[in-house]
């Protein structure tokens, strides 16, 4: 099981945005869809062993669930529209239940604080992404981990409060987008299972 | 300098598709936008120090210059659009002339034979990204490297007729897309440059 959590802070929570527009009306949800697709996608195949976790604006929690997704396309338009059917989804939720709207995706009424208690009591190992922390190649890994990152803003203090005894870890010396950690992370832990290639 | 080169084999060598349906009706345009993306984008910054070629359906090579981009953007419909203004000045491409249609993207009538010859000159290592190949991590990398992919399609027996004598690396046990085996290349090379953190 490997789980990763995307802070989306400025991300529409609402379905009212425009396909044509998800850099500007839609709050960058063009980065979250390039992280839906770097979760997921493999060459003809999807990892069914993932989870994703996107966080809009500390408001919903939408859960990509790799065991059961379907639908899913690898370009930012058609995962958009999935999104937006989730968001669609979200008014008829009552209290913090989780409802499913396409196979796959799931939405609830959660932020940060909530959706990090649960990520936490279901993989062994929980690491935040950032560009000042240990060298991903140099730490061990277990294979039930998961691991935070941020899309085109910093953490902010709060969340860093919230977060603060999680160990960091850095994938190189650049700093990357979020969907291109994800990429990197996977390989490594691919990598890990098959050492004769390291 | 790095260089990828990336075949398209279906995508689309003039500007009448919709952006709307980068999968569709412009021969899985969506993968070469994410290879864009891949190829340049960091946190806040470009990789200026690289080059991308994109070689479609064998007939129109785009070549984008990290050095000279301008009006670059993360997501795939504005990359796409960047496309679409340079297959329009294709239109007015004099024999085997290359012509800069917006800053930093670069439009030219050739194949793969041509662009091989031309990266060939340009590096000192050319691979092969291929599930088959050598691990990259145990390859000696040289700081002019470049690195060929194929889009969603297998390589085609004449391609790989042409490319018989290149190395072939491979990133990790599993066959993944080629934008992100880009991010992967981009990443063993900057860890390359900075061995504390490998």
């Amino acid at each position: 099981m490997r789980i990763f959590v995307v802070l989306g802070h400025r991300a529409a929570t609402g379905p009212d945005f425009s396909l044509n527009d998800l850099p500007g009306s839609a709050g960058r949800l063009d980065i979250l869809c390039r992280c839906v697709n770097t979760s997921f996608f493999l060459s003809h195949d999807l990892r069914r062993d993932t989870e994703l976790y996107l966080i809009l604006q500390d408001e919903v929690t939408l859960r990509f669930v790799g065991s059961g997704l379907r639908h899913l396309n690898p370009d930012e338009r058609s995962t958009a529209a999935l999104i937006q059917k989730a968001l669609a989804a979200k008014g008829r939720l009552r209290g913090d239940e989780e409802v499913e709207s396409t196979p796959g995706i799931l939405v609830t009424r959660q932020g940060l604080r909530k959706t990090l208690k649960e990520v936490q009591s279901r993989v062994k190992q929980l690491f935040l992404l950032h560009e000042e922390g240990l060298p991903l190649r140099k730490t061990e890994l277990v294979p039930d981990v998961g691991f935070i990152l941020s899309d085109h803003l910093e953490f902010s203090p709060r969340e860093m409060e919230l977060m603060h005894d999680l160990p960091q870890l850095s994938l190189g010396p650049k700093a990357l987008h979020a969907d291109h950690c994800i990429i990197i992370a996977h390989n490594e832990l691919d990598l890990r299972c098959d050492p004769a290639r390291c």
